[in-house]
């Protein structure tokens, strides 16, 4: 398999799972301060022009839901996700969803508003928005969503790999993680994983 | 089981699954009229506050695209999705991972800015630009998602419902469907089928 991703980017979630799932594949970095993603050869790749995209011998597959779900499903042995039990797993994938639809979203108002606004000073609004949106999204996740210590309970999952990587966009949205004990517990208790520091290392350096 | 749905909602695509996967279960409204979906009975169902959500024996579930992976595994002879092979189970997650986290909020722009923004001057500015960015979700879709007659190919599947819901919104959201063939052709497809025709029906009705 080939893995597509590019530091600070979302695509951090899924090089997590990789890692842990053992199994062997290539990571290639898609160089944004290029443009890369919106090059003709990745766009025939993936025509959304975004990261992460993972390239496996029955074809490509994006978003980082997906993505996190498929390698779950594929190396069962790793215990990525409670694959076994169909609401359990729906569960965990109700929080990827509430990510990628909500928190990732509310996140990209910060760099990204062009996306929904042309007008410079409705972008300028929607960056002001982005710390009580941030912040109003972890006092959910904090309160309602964390069973403890990991999202799940007592067994790390996609889950806390796809929090882990929102979390390193908390400071520049203006979120103090402190705010957020069993978040913060959690980021840290990942730390000490090597392997999850390494891929922190990785996605810093950009 | 007991679906809390909202009609003009996206609690369509789970409703429709529901029906088709045969199952017994409650439809219970909530009324957003009265803002019911920030009562302290729905909030300790939800504390999300929104819609779709589904109590089950095993707890509540949220979120669209989990909602829908949970019925399809769940319900497996009523064929919903290609829930036993993990890459092509993904590449259906992966289609409505696209809806909740891009589609689905570039429609949002239009009737929720005031979630992104504070200034009305920029929500107007969101609403603006709501035609084009749904323009070019289906553009997308219409060119490089739909295998065609359905989203999957020759199945019908959860993609098609969700699509199917979501496009019930493109003539407010400034969009003539009939740009995009595929999408159309699979949505008159699906209103042949009477329990489709039924729910729209509900869904309309708000």
């Amino acid at each position: 398999m080939i893995f597509f991703y590019a530091p600070s980017s979302c695509s951090m979630a899924s090089h997590l799972a990789l890692e842990q799932s053992g199994v062997a594949y290539e990571a290639r970095r898609v160089d944004f301060s290029q443009n890369e993603q919106r090059s003709e050869a990745f766009l025939a790749l993936n025509p959304k022009g975004r990261v992460p995209a993972l390239l496996t011998e029955q074809g490509v597959l994006t978003e980082t839901p997906a993505i996190l779900a498929f390698i779950s499903q594929s190396f069962p042995e790793a215990h990525l996700a409670p694959v076994e039990d169909p609401f359990r797993f729906a569960e965990a994938q109700a929080f990827n969803s509430y990510l990628c639809s909500t928190v990732h979203v509310a996140h990209a108002h910060r760099l990204r508003g062009a996306r929904w606004a042309d007008d410079p000073l409705a972008i300028e609004a929607m960056q002001k928005k982005v710390p009580q949106n941030m912040s109003d999204c972890f006092a959910l996740i904090e309160q309602h969503l964390i069973s403890g210590p990991y999202v799940l309970g007592e067994t790390y999952s996609i889950c806390d790999m796809y929090l882990f990587t929102i979390c390193q966009w908390l400071e520049r949205d203006g979120v103090d993680i402190r705010l957020f004990p069993k978040v913060e517990q959690l980021c840290q208790r990942m730390l000490e994983n090597p392997l999850v520091a390494r891929i922190t290392a990785l996605y810093a350096a950009a």
